[in-house]
């Protein structure tokens, strides 16, 4: 991604960022530092480094001061430099079909708020970007994050004022906001609304996949750095974490479990195949199944509540779930071979009804050498995950990002 | 790989290595350059520019030269510093069933030369290793690799003095030589054994693994950084390239293929499963199916020739098992999302026979978004891939180990 906004640097300007780096590393590990400590612990020349820290000082990501120890002395009074606390927060805002969720980090890293807001299937993506910025607003000032009925949040007080990059979720497969797939989704401008808004850096990516990405860093998964996550819902998807970092295929395409074929004969998927997951494991496909054993209910919750209280037709049709889930999450283990399997989205919320079939299924299927290298738990991060995986994306793919004042320019999003 | 070389190293040990490559690569990119050259382009104080050449001659990496132009002046002549032709090479080794395989590049990372010689399934390590030994010796005298009966080789000469480190390809899922695995696999010893005959590091991986990465550097998918690599041979396996590294998956049981289940109600696998690909599309499973519908074949070779010589019987088994290997590629493609699909192995050389009836399986499987951006090819390298994939892992993965020398202890190994 970082390559991708810079296509064009040369090795001058590779080693020019290597020397930012290494200077906002030092005062992140040894705090406040005279520009002649920075100079003996970085190796760099006198010359070299006041060029570096001006522009570092210009793009407001250190900033300059006088200990008041320093102040007292006479003489020229020696200038500390120090990381802008205000710098380098990131927030990730998840467009999801019916909802807008926000959330926040401070620069240690920790997720300081987070909020959402529910609206209607076809509001258009500027009244969308307004719920995002007054959810953020709430955030910046404390306040609740409850502008709107249906509205809910946790908050402390974060400062947006420097903020490094937005990485934005988006329903559909595409990590490229000027792509044909874009646009076919009516999306291709929404990083220009962002850009405008926050005139940062704006990352795009599948909110599943940065659903995955979250659990790896801050939810089930975040003690393994390769991570297969499944998201059962009204549609079925996921993603993949492949040595700590999101993995996203060539053209974008990767994590669509739901389309992988489980039956030749089966159902059309709207996706045009035939006998997707998706036609057997989605939450309306499951409800539909339940109805068809026997069983009553007319939504997903209701037939979630019927499995909580252990309704043998319920168990049943979870039981044929999870089997099929289980095979192809063993098909997918075989090819990629991760360290721990996290099942999200509405059906997870039948717990282990559901997760034990499909554990069951993934041993009997895997290759005997593999069977125990492989943990199956439940997603725990909720509706933030993919606001979350959008931070994971700023913290993970800007690292060399310091000029983030400047908004990035048409040609390079 | 590099970082569990070096566990424990700091943030100090860190920006030494960077400042090192930083020198590196302005030798590589303007040539011999004088001290205060590299201090300029650098942007290192002198002190710190001094210390990290005199580690880069130390270890052989840089050498110092006085041009002859220089050397006429009055006054002390002034210093170069430039690349060692003779360091920075890689071999890479292939120990196959009943075959070792090596080759060899030079600085410009150009193939100078690989040599191939057949043994016998039983024979020991410290003999497979003697092999190495002398193909390699072959390649550095320029000698053709024929040291024995059924060796074969291209080579120029090459010089092996200051080695990198060498990428070793063995059969069977493993990346960690101190592994389990490794111990049941009888190769625990081998990495021991390597480093004493070279003193150089060895990175160890399976070999069907470094074709695939092979086949992304210098073969089929040269253009393309996220390669699915299906080898069927006598065994069904493959590899994944993704962003242009090998992919290895949390316990090294990755890219395993053939024993994703195709059939549940199947033969049973030799890996304890059933009705794995494998069962169905391995050179064997070819022939047996071939001869059960009335063909006549005694090996897998004649099968082959029936197969180019458009007999009927052989086109229709590779349609169908061209039909199942599809299935299982789509499978593959909607978790990964590759850029193109490399097809190995003997059963490759039925060339369209076979790959037409994939690509049909493959397209009628995936999402029709996915449909067409994914090529499937044949793959070109031949028996010398797993050799080369071992050299391009030790490009890929040592950049920074300049300090080659120094064997790596056990613990880190």
């Amino acid at each position: 991604m970082l390559s991708s906004m810079h296509p064009h640097d040369g090795p001058l300007t590779r080693l020019r960022r290597g020397h930012e780096q290494s200077v906002l590393e030092l005062l992140r590990k040894y705090g406040p530092l005279s520009r002649a400590e920075l100079g003996t612990r970085s190796g760099l020349s006198r010359t070299t480094l006041y060029d570096i820290v001006a522009g570092l000082v210009t793009s407001r990501a250190v900033v300059v001061g006088t200990p008041y120890i320093e102040a007292r002395k006479r003489g020229r009074p020696m200038e500390k430099l120090s990381l802008n606390p205000a710098a380098g927060e990131a927030v990730g805002i998840d467009f999801a079909r019916r909802a807008v969720h926000v959330a926040a980090v401070n620069l240690a890293h920790e997720v300081v708020g987070s909020a959402s807001e529910g609206h209607a299937a076809d509001l258009s993506w500027p009244e969308r970007v307004d719920i995002a910025v007054q959810l953020l607003d709430s955030l910046t000032t404390g306040a609740r994050g409850e502008s709107a009925a249906g509205g809910s949040g946790r908050a402390q007080a974060v400062h947006l004022g420097a903020l490094r990059a937005i990485g934005v979720g988006v329903v559909g497969p595409t990590t490229d906001p000027g792509s044909e797939s874009a646009h076919a989704q009516g999306i291709d401008g929404l990083p220009d609304l962002l850009r405008k808004r926050f005139g940062v850096p704006v990352l795009l990516d599948n909110n599943t996949r940065l659903a995955a990405l979250a659990e790896a860093v801050w939810g089930a998964a975040a003690d393994s750095s390769d991570v297969l996550y499944l998201r059962l819902s009204h549609g079925v998807g996921g993603g993949l974490v492949v040595g700590g970092a999101l993995h996203r295929g060539r053209h974008g395409l990767s994590g669509e479990f739901g389309h992988i074929t489980v039956d030749p004969a089966g159902e059309r998927c709207e996706c045009g195949g035939t006998g997707c997951l998706e036609t057997l494991a989605s939450l309306d496909a499951v409800l539909r199944r339940y109805r068809a054993a026997g069983g009553r209910a007319d939504s997903p919750a209701r037939f979630l509540a019927a499995a909580t209280a252990a309704d043998p037709t319920a168990l049943e049709v979870l039981a044929r779930v999870g089997g099929e889930v289980g095979g192809v999450l063993a098909a997918i283990c075989h090819a990629v071979g991760p360290g721990v399997i996290v099942v999200g989205g509405e059906l997870a919320q039948a717990g282990d009804a559901l997760l034990e079939p499909v554990e069951r299924a993934l041993r009997q299927h895997l290759m005997p050498l593999a069977r125990h290298h492989v943990d199956v738990r439940r997603a725990t991060l909720g509706e933030a995950g993919s606001a979350l995986g959008g931070i994971a994306l700023v913290l993970h793919e800007t690292p060399l990002l310091t000029h983030y004042p400047q908004p990035v320019s048409e040609e390079n999003a």
